[in-house]
């Protein structure tokens, strides 16, 4: 297995440095000085590129086009296209009243000028912090998300205040209670939100999580001994370019400053026929809302991938922290506010991990037996928002299951209290002087859906009993149940809502194509059990901003370009009039049944903080779950070798069995004498 | 860390060989030749061992009970208990109409009665068989469940019958369409239920899982490289006896005919606090109701663990294979029938894996980053009940959690289909011929309560929005919502369900003692999103006999030897008078708040079968969590050597940052050039 570089990008490929170079040298000769928001790929227009991924001998090859997005002097906006062959500007719009994206270094901005602002000093002394140590105030800068008071026009940022008595304390200790307002145009203060209960500064002795505190608590745990993962005969997969071959699957791997990973083009190898699952997979959006009520606390509900972005804010990855065994990376590139360029390496990493027993038979007469192990292939981003870090990984399995994978870890979102204060419910203390929000992370995973071709249709299906009563000649024993499935046809009839009750899931088919045995449309089922809705209520400010998040599942009609459900450029949207997802559902009459349709799926966790999240959070997962059903004439993994099988002829035979994948390297913990690896 | 031998055992301990062999022995005497149905530890009497565990030194150790049940000439049950010091019987109960468990030896003999009765003979021939073919017919022996023309005085098993063509073949995919009723004491078939429809054996060529089938097929993929994982400084467990001690974790490790493992006195060491948690962990039943209303298919949903033991049904598991890397195993002893013994050895497999990132938080100003590491550890075992497979995992993580987790394998259990059947929904084709019923896998968790002391309470725990109105002064801009907490005051009010809408927890919580920053009760919160509900209706035969899983909780107050929630001996009942958990909660006003109380949760998945379960299934997990909340007053993972920290202080100096546990074995999947492990 191996890696190779083609001497052509594919078409999905992200841009590279020199077509971001190139892009942004396009521009600065039409347009000047611009702070560059934007430079990223624009996607192959989906018919062109279908029809060449079908025949890339002879297919046009879709052009290379930049999407771009500045920000002129005057705050203008401007929306734009260039063509990387033909070097020129095809798209130049002037947006009105939009907010791009908040990259990292304006975000970096904000912190040195709040420290000089007078009325800011001003608050900090009031809240206890002497005037010499306001090197010692910090701020985590947000988009104001959308207040009211100042609309969409002027780029705004509010700053949610810490205190650090050292510079290495956690400043989620010392939260300050006033809140900045800060025009990223004229880089200046323009209010301070104060509220009308004060909380000073804490005094409380602070508890950190870094080697210095851990050391004066006592020293770290050494009872934990190192477990070693390797592949001496190398890995099982192979890149080319950025697409990947593992056990039958194949796909593309792109990144965007948005969305971070991108996963296109999804095949597996069933029997030698190459069958399409996924044109595009990717979690296109999340909202992270907060349940205190209090203003300004309603602000606080970080729609991140639009505001600040996946990819923007991805990290470096480390070999042997952030992921451990035989690791490839890839890194990702950026444009810098300026003009110049920017690169994340190790920005997604690769690997396999044994994934624990594929499947396993025992016949009770004879102990005639088969045991194959499984693996698994994860390509993982993490990327820290402010507080949080959010760890994605797309899990593959051998069996067809994609199980889309999120962890939250970092930090928790604090504000101050004091002593005697009472939370009403909408927060937790979590260490003194510190009340921790309720909160929800909500994500919006969009599934670009190929199932065995374009035209899809979605299925609500619902594990319901029997309508028959128990003692009726059709359910004497009253134990019948089965599969309700009910057809989506229109994108109104598509807003579903998870039900516990019939433990709901969805299948996406492929209606003119049926399984040989079952006679059911192939398909893919989502699995998805971390579905809390939104809490904030219907009319709310985040449900107005969040449209994706009203229902756990929409569907829309495929069109290109319709990739960010809260909008392409989300700060300060008011949600007042439709936005992204809502624009594309319109009167909810359009057909989504037996067509090129696009699945939406919010799921997510709702978060009540407890003291064992402070001052870091042990990582909180959720996994969810595409699976084949009815897609495969059987189990497809039974080539798999398995680690042992013995049948019934070679066991009345007293003959050993196959051994297929013989570990020779696990052991027994304490050197005990026991069997020999395998069965006896 | 190691293993080491104490020379007295546990009160917790399983009969050893030598306490089973001197049961019988005692037993033999009194009573003569009989059949060993169990002989197993009674666990001790919890107030004598509550008062044993606080002084070990002066308390009186509780002494060993044997619980004995028998069959005697005659088909008479009798449920006994040996004192095993005093070498006597102290207890010999003759039982009316109660079956006890189906032993293995039982279940083996059915199959060979079953091809010498002429009646199944005949019907084998008119279904397609040769007549010189019959050691070609299987049968899978189950109970009968419960069939109102037999009742419960007689002991009666129902022989699902197969086909294998060739001694190697799958047997589900050549079902036979009648079902023999045999009777244990008379050992002869008593009846065959014959469907009014009949379904000829398939001729269907075989798909087999085994090496020479998959070989024929095109062979093995080849394209799997190895994976592997060593601890060569030893594992971080050690074990005395059957307690373990791992990450502050400390538990005993029991194990029985029924449950399988049980784990006893659950602790963790807080900073120096021994603090309890749980005193008893056990799947204590299990039911797997088959949706097919039509007769006799309402006599599939085997009560597994109660009548047939996840004990007696367990694996012995193989190094390499079944669990990889550095592993501790555990035997099982057990009487055989005639009052010989049964060692099953390697029945628990103890292991620890990486758990990936344990917590992680980079801030965004300079990079400076803690990235740690987690580590989790499994008591596994697997059982095979006739045709699935039961992967069993209790996994332990540092942070406090307990994820218990299983994973179903093995075969679906299939029936005889006609080409042109209509399945009415009650099934799916999986095969030519092969028709796998919709069926549901419902486990009950038994939680013996312990959280910081014995008397707790439970709550239910719902997230809910405010129900103040958007645009309200309480809640203006509709985003608050709140941890809604319902305290659980009688055995009554304790039948809860699931609800999805409020992604509903339960809290088992200590009100006594409050944690010293949120000021809640200490608490263990279970998350668990597989909780379908019990398809069979209210009055079903299923629901009577498994009223376990009528509610997703269920709690009762603690009384010894209740244990088993669908009653002691569990063949054949009726479930028309109450039985098991039914008779714990009794007319519902008992109190269960403030007192040593049991939780109940039943869990579990819905299947309805695919082609791609066929014919041996990829495996299919599900997991829940039992989650510290509020019981630690910070991160209790801070002291795990992170693999890399660096700090401001550091960062800002220009200096390297602290490196833990380094990984020096992870390596680039390529060989690219890269940097070094760890952090730049």
């Amino acid at each position: 297995m191996g890696s190779t570089v083609p001497d052509v990008l594919h078409p999905f490929d992200p841009l590279t440095l020199g077509e971001i170079e190139a892009a942004i040298a396009i521009v600065k000769k039409a347009h000047g000085n611009v702070f560059f928001n934007v430079v990223s790929l624009q996607e192959p227009r989906k018919a062109e590129m279908t029809a060449w991924l079908a025949a890339p001998e002879t297919a046009p090859r879709p052009k290379r086009i930049a999407d771009v997005v500045v920000i002129a002097p005057g705050g203008k906006v401007y929306d734009g296209l260039v063509d990387l062959a033909e070097g020129k500007i095809t798209k130049w719009d002037l947006l009105d009243g939009e907010q791009p994206i908040i990259t990292m270094e304006e975000l970096q901005l904000v912190e040195h000028i709040v420290r000089k602002d007078p009325k800011v000093i001003e608050q900090c002394i009031l809240s206890g912090v002497a005037p010499e140590d306001m090197h010692k105030v910090y701020c985590d800068p947000w988009t104001i998300g959308y207040d009211e008071r100042y609309g969409s026009s002027v780029r705004l940022q509010q700053a949610l205040m810490y205190y650090r008595p050292d510079v290495d304390n956690c400043q989620y200790q010392y939260p300050l209670d006033f809140c900045p307002i800060y025009d990223a145009d004229k880089r200046e203060i323009i209010a301070i939100d104060i509220p009308k209960v004060r909380r000073p500064l804490s005094k409380a002795p602070s508890q950190d999580y870094h080697p210095a505190a851990v050391e004066a608590r006592g020293g770290y745990r050494t009872d934990l001994k190192a477990i070693n993962i390797t592949q001496p005969e190398g890995v099982s997969f192979t890149i080319t370019g950025r697409e990947i071959e593992w056990q039958n699957w194949k796909f593309h791997i792109g990144f965007n400053y948005r969305e971070g990973i991108v996963l296109n083009n999804i095949t597996f190898n069933d029997k030698g026929t190459i069958r399409p699952i996924f044109y595009r997979l990717s979690l296109a959006e999340m909202v992270v809302p907060y349940g205190n009520p209090e203003r300004p606390h309603q602000r606080k509900h970080a729609l991140d991938q639009g505001e600040y972005g996946a990819g923007y804010m991805t990290n470096s990855l480390s070999l042997g922290c952030d992921c451990k065994g035989s690791i490839h990376y890839l890194d990702a590139h950026f444009p810098s506010r300026s003009g110049e360029l920017r690169t994340i390496k190790n920005a997604i990493c690769i690997h396999e991990e044994d994934a624990g027993i594929l499947f396993k038979h025992t016949d009770f007469r004879d102990e005639s037996v088969i045991v194959t192990r499984g693996r698994k292939l994860i390509i993982q981003q993490i990327f820290t928002a402010a507080n949080y870090e959010y760890v994605v990984a797309w899990v593959f399995h051998q069996d067809g299951t994609i199980a889309p994978e999120i962890k939250l870890t970092g930090i928790l979102n604090t504000y101050a209290m004091n002593d005697d204060e009472d939370t009403h419910g909408w927060g937790t203390q979590v260490f003194p002087g510190v009340n921790a929000h309720n909160h929800q992370h909500l994500f919006c995973l969009r599934i670009d859906a190929n199932v065995d071709g374009s035209d899809n249709t979605v299925f609500v299906s619902d594990a319901v009993p029997s309508a028959a009563p128990v003692g009726s000649e059709e359910n004497y024993y009253g134990n019948g149940f089965y599969n309700r499935r009910t057809k989506l046809e229109t994108t109104a009839q598509a807003k579903t809502d998870y039900d516990g009750t019939t433990t709901r899931t969805w299948e996406i088919a492929n209606t003119n194509k049926l399984n040989p045995y079952s006679k059911k449309p192939v398909s893919y089922k989502l699995v998805s059990r971390e579905v809390p809705g939104l809490l904030p209520k219907e009319g709310s400010l985040v449900w107005k901003r969040a449209p994706f998040a009203r229902h756990a599942v929409h569907v829309t009609p495929y069109q290109d370009d319709q990739l960010y459900p809260a909008g392409k450029h989300v700060p300060q949207t008011s949600g007042d009039s439709p936005l992204g997802i809502t624009t594309w559902i319109g009167d909810g009459t359009a057909n989504i049944a037996n067509t090129d349709l696009v699945f939406w799926h919010t799921f997510g966790v709702t978060h009540f903080p407890a003291p064992e999240d402070f001052p870091v959070m042990p990582a909180e997962g959720m996994m969810l779950l595409l699976r084949p059903r009815n897609f495969f004439a059987g189990n497809p993994v039974m080539d798999v070798p398995p680690s042992y099988c013995s049948v019934p002829s070679l066991v009345g035979g007293g003959k050993e069995g196959f051994k297929g994948v013989v570990d020779g390297v696990s052991r027994l913990a304490f050197g005990e004498v026991n069997g020999s690896c395998c069965k006896k």
